[in-house]
């Protein structure tokens, strides 16, 4: 834990590219919300709905923009954008260790792994053979990385994540413990009522700065590898399925499954719990709202939203009956229109 | 297994405050459902449909309410709860092993870790520096615990469980495999199109008596902790997002996804598949049933749900077109109700 | 790596049943799709759409039905049904290294384990008492086995696994990694409030040919086993509540979630992210589209779907409002039918 480490303001300005109001050499020991900062404590004022908890609150020094600075009592950097300034700051804090280059005594590694000196593997990990471990690497206790895979510089493997055969993880990369990537794609081949296994070739790919969450799994590729761009940022408990391609930056939330062969533009952002039916195309840029069905390819960018909102159940109950019967209700209005219309003539014409 | 084990159904009777209707020495060696028990086993009539069910049971011994006896053939113990009596016999016939207190060899435990020596840590097992292993604890084989983790008495870590850094579990917890606590929470600033990573600086709280099902997920606090109040009942592949608060004794199950920071109260019932997003207050009492989407706050206890029922694919497809006209629909209604109103008022005037 | 491995034209179409049109020793090395095969690699026709990638590409022979032959300018293999027989030939390539048997010095295995010599044992995996591991078992890194399991012929237990207690494996199937098998079912009776557990004295049984994805979990039963049919696929964090039953050669996707005590019949076929609630039967041959919620039992074989598509987010907005009203329109309407009727009565009256 860093929690004990104090920083000076002056130092925390300098790599925000902020300016100090009061004593540069203010020390912070680690960062809190508004409401349960203390003195020594920075927080941040990034949401303007929060202006009376920023007027009083007891933290020892604020991130916040120059027009909000008469609301403030404390040592104060003035940012640009406060919520980018705290991202920033967090990482001083950040609770992992620092890196302890070497290999735990209990790992497993064939015997041709090539790894690089600086990299530190954790208790217990398992290494297959051909696979190569960048400098800066971190590979978590329990981590199982297969054969012919590449971790590269500066990513973490949290413990207990599975990397199958032939998976490549750029740099800067977290993947998160129970993720599992490379599992065999879902493919089988009908035969007579009976399904007949298609073995997946390809590998996965994932780019440099990607974050991967707890539990998510990405499946390698039926015959070229899965695609996971740069800086894409991928929550807990998300199914990617083989030969999707998703484009840069693209950010998912937990609990999403994602079917084969879709391909995700880059700078989309898709909200919990969806679904994104196969062999579509998504326009970069787009926005799925929660819980939403994609089921056909989305040429333009915008927000996109389906289901329905929620109700007490009672009335829902009662709703759902018609929306079995929206057809025919449709069809009603339609006649009751035309009856009307007739009507209307018919009365004009006497 | 236990299943050899037999228990004089008098003991039985004095441990769920039962009343025994013949011999009080029969002694039973297991479970079993009504249809399935024979001669030696307990079944138990909690549900008034399965009446059939307990005449014709070849069961030894069944638990049934007073109102039933005339139903039974034989030996009983009458309790006022039959379902609740199988509950609690249930756990005299559990299929987990007695713990055997100490270490396996092959565990990998910081040097400052405190364990109690009634704990039982599995095979391959890894403790990071300073946690603190309760007395009656059990560390599944090759369960990770991270550093700085306090795991109360007579908790469960079991197999291949992963606890990053600062994760709290109380007392008789179970947190089965596959689940992830402490993981990063989902926080990224946007900064020109790309995320930069909030590292999440807080931890997990879990409080006493709670169940946390396979695969589920609950990611560490951005600053506070993530909090999961006593009793509460977590099923398998549930994701929970950093800074949510879970209010005592509410169960969620399989599939549901909570997003960051909402607050659940205290004995909600939420089924499975469903998705709360982010920043919502949900009230004590709330029941919310499968797959439905909950987008805003709920103040008021009660059940609630969203979606379309069950259809037919082709009729469904048609209603889903109809769905996106609804708005339109409602107008073209409306537009029927003036028009004939005006005819109504015409008609009187002539 | 199976990739330098090349094979003879004529030997996969003696092992598919097809018939070579040029070459037989020709030889390729591997497979690939139209687009991006070449010299020495084997691609196949299977859609008719890709006809135009048919005639350009450049793989080395093709497998394709008599009637496109003509649009074959390379080495073919005539088939009935190509994707089928790219099914079988894939396995030829598959990435799985050959079962390589004996026991990894860092296993733990108890003193009681029914160990066949042929089967394989990966690193640091844990198998506990009186479990049983048949002829041409694989069983990966950091798989954890507990005790009373069963492990059939040829089976494939990938790493990190975690098997609870008396789960029966049949014949050729594959567990993929983060698969939790035999987790308590999520059963507990309400006392006051709170929730009493109910052990799950029941365990797990999977048929032969079975493939459980990664991240999927499937519970023990609470009294009689949780039981998986012959020939079931389950992709990807599908969870399986206790007592399910699900019928010989089902297939379903990633994400499902399937609730206690539902009978799923045989050759289902399931979409993604679909929801089945508990205590339902679900006749044979029964699809579901993606995102359903299945909440009644279904009787008759057919598609079905619940849900609603996709809309912009503003539209779906004013819709989403109409839902809510959607019983009190239906009445409006039925009311508006009424009044024309009458005034049409009434109008013949005049």
């Amino acid at each position: 834990m860093a929690a004990t480490r104090t920083i000076r303001l002056q130092d925390i300005a300098d790599l925000i590219g902020g300016e100090v109001q009061g004593d540069p050499d203010y020390r912070v020991s680690g960062l809190a919300t508004l409401q349960s900062a203390g003195p020594g404590q920075l927080s941040f004022f990034a949401n303007g709905r929060y202006l009376p908890q920023l007027r009083a609150s007891q933290a020892g020094a604020v991130l916040v923009r120059a027009e909000h600075l008469d609301s403030v009592s404390q040592v104060a950097i003035l940012v640009d954008d406060p919520y980018l300034a705290y991202a920033r700051v967090s990482q001083l804090f950040d609770w992992r260790s620092e890196l302890l280059p070497g290999v735990h005594p209990t790992a497993v590694l064939a015997a041709d792994v090539q790894l690089d000196p600086g990299a530190e593997i954790g208790a217990q990990a398992v290494i297959g053979a051909g696979s190569v471990i960048a400098a800066g690497a971190f590979i978590g206790a329990h981590a199982v990385i297969g054969a012919s895979c590449r971790i590269g510089e500066n990513s973490r493997v949290e413990a207990g994540v599975v990397l199958y055969d032939s998976v490549t993880l750029g740099a800067r990369c977290i993947v998160h413990s129970g993720a599992v990537l490379g599992a065999d794609g879902f493919g089988f081949a009908p035969e007579s009522g009976r399904w007949v296994k298609i073995c997946q070739l390809g590998g996965v790919t994932v780019g440099d700065d990607v974050e991967i969450g707890a539990g998510t799994t990405i499946d390698r590729g039926a015959l070229d590898d899965t695609f996971i761009g740069d800086g894409v940022k991928l929550d807990n408990q998300i199914q990617i399925a083989h030969n999707v391609h998703i484009g840069a930056d693209t950010a998912i939330a937990g609990g999403t499954a994602v079917a084969g062969s879709t391909k995700i533009g880059e700078r989309c952002t898709i909200a919990g719990l969806s679904g994104i039916t196969g062999h579509l195309t998504i326009a970069a840029g787009t926005h799925i709202t929660a819980m939403s069905l994609v089921s056909k390819s989305i040429s333009q960018p915008g927000a996109y939203s389906s289901g329905t909102g929620l109700q007490p159940h009672q009335s829902w109950k009662r709703n759902v009956v018609r929306f079995k019967q929206l057809d025919e209700l449709a069809r009603r209005v339609a006649k009751l229109e035309q009856t009307i219309e007739l009507n209307s003539i018919e009365g004009h014409k006497e």
